[in-house]
């Protein structure tokens, strides 16, 4: 079950009208930005994560709020997260909060966060 | 237009029955892969995507040998890529290829390979 000690999540709004591809790259974006933002804090979370395999989870949350309230307590708890906004020349008006990345961190730090989220 | 000197092209398979999550979870390690290849190999046309605001596009294939014959280019050309296989503890049979990552790198350079291909 728990082989792997650290973990990205990366939590996605589902109340707005994304495709398949316009969520997919807007996670990866929050994935790239977020362990990026690990490597800058966090070398040794990220270094693992990677030698890991890259442990990810994709979850939902149904409001820009609620997403918000995540990234406040991921800035509270000082992790490393990334809060994507999309530029909103397709599918979204501009700046619209899509989507945030918490991590790479310890699974347990990640899971008390978002554990309780279902899958997108 | 082009704006953008640098972009990412995620490649994924559409003929595997995956659920939005899992997509955006295949595509999100593509991306997170491959731009560290970049980093590795170009950081240049790494640091400059970064700054551009990670360009991405997301795009698809019909088999695992289009996927692999994109590989193949891309490896003959000295691009970063990263081919994903997946561990099929889910939706799939273990080791199933599922996507490419390819670059960051010059637009003009990712365009020849893939920008023929039909969007996600």
């Amino acid at each position: 079950m728990s082989e792997f000690k650290y973990k990205q999540a990366i939590v996605v709004r589902a109340d707005l009208k994304m495709g398949k591809g316009k969520i997919a790259a807007q996670v990866s974006h929050a994935a790239v930005s977020a362990a990026e933002e690990a490597r800058n804090r966090h070398e040794d979370w990220w270094e693992a994560w990677l030698e890991e395999g890259q442990k990810k989870v994709v979850v939902k949350v149904k409001s820009e709020a609620e997403l918000l309230q995540l990234q406040q307590e991921a800035a509270k708890m000082r992790l490393p997260y990334a809060l994507i906004r999309d530029r909103g020349l397709t599918q979204l008006p501009p700046d619209t909060v899509t989507c945030l990345g918490i991590g790479p961190a310890p699974s347990s730090v990640i899971d008390k966060l978002t554990g309780e989220l279902p899958l997108l």
